[in-house]
């Protein structure tokens, strides 16, 4: 199933629900944002999206704590979860999503090589968070990081929707 | 030429002037950040973007004023101009975007119709905006518009970029 048609079950569901979805990307840009806003009529469930690059934007605009920026770096599920509950609560949206990690070609280590992705998706009660690792399967392509992860992501979404 | 190669041409131009971009998008919904950080290295030129697709966020998040969105409407420039200045004094890059349009199928009106997309190229010392009717060149595929709005701002970036 590409992303294209579960995003559109996501965008179904959410509305036939009548929930909104606030989503915090790092390595994926704007991918889930745009991918939400392709659907016509996304406006009911999504009214707010952020592409937070660099920490400053992070800490700036999505209150993650910089003592967790510091002491488990940018790259991490406790950021991950900073994330998808800081824009979850600044918009009031029923779900957050939150995404960290390193598409490459840089930027890798050896705990943390390319590919290594954290996803959290948050509701008022709860965090389901993971960890990803991309790499291999992916070839360590970007591209190919970005796409998977949006992947993973829609499809925890649409769990979550379901309580699965 | 395709956003995929333009991009890669705004991005190496940004990185080549030692500049950052930040963008707002309303109806591209990411699609502008999603490209330029699908440059590998782009966080040498991109902090942060927003997508704000509710009013609401437009209001909290870029400091658009309520008097203008009630008195120009969300698709305007005064709006698309307030969105890239916005965006750019929140992470103090040296080139903001704004886009604010109508992609359809829903929203058009006479005067305003499908197609119909602002977009402002701001900087500290300039605002260059300008309205595009993309409805007939794109048969009022929501898709279509939003791929054309992105290849508008990219183009104008670039100009921007070189004082053409």
């Amino acid at each position: 199933m590409t992303n294209q048609i579960l995003v559109k079950s996501v965008v179904d569901t959410l509305r036939e629900q009548g929930k909104k979805i606030a989503t915090a990307e790092s390595c994926t840009g704007g991918m889930l944002a745009q991918l939400i806003t392709s659907i016509p009529g996304a406006s009911e469930v999504f009214d707010y999206g952020i592409v937070s690059y660099a920490n400053s934007i992070k800490q700036d605009m999505l209150n993650v704590d910089e003592e967790i920026l510091n002491t488990y770096g940018a790259v991490s599920e406790q950021v991950a979860t900073a994330m998808a509950t800081g824009v979850m609560k600044a918009c009031n949206a029923d779900i957050g999503v939150g995404i960290t990690g390193i598409a490459g070609p840089d930027g890798g280590t050896i705990e943390k090589p390319i590919g290594t992705v954290y996803v959290c998706i948050a509701t008022p009660d709860s965090q389901n968070c993971c960890r990803l690792d991309l790499g291999e399967c992916c070839k360590n392509n970007r591209s190919k990081i970005r796409d998977k992860a949006i992947y993973v992501v829609l499809d925890l979404v649409l769990k979550s929707l379901f309580n699965v």
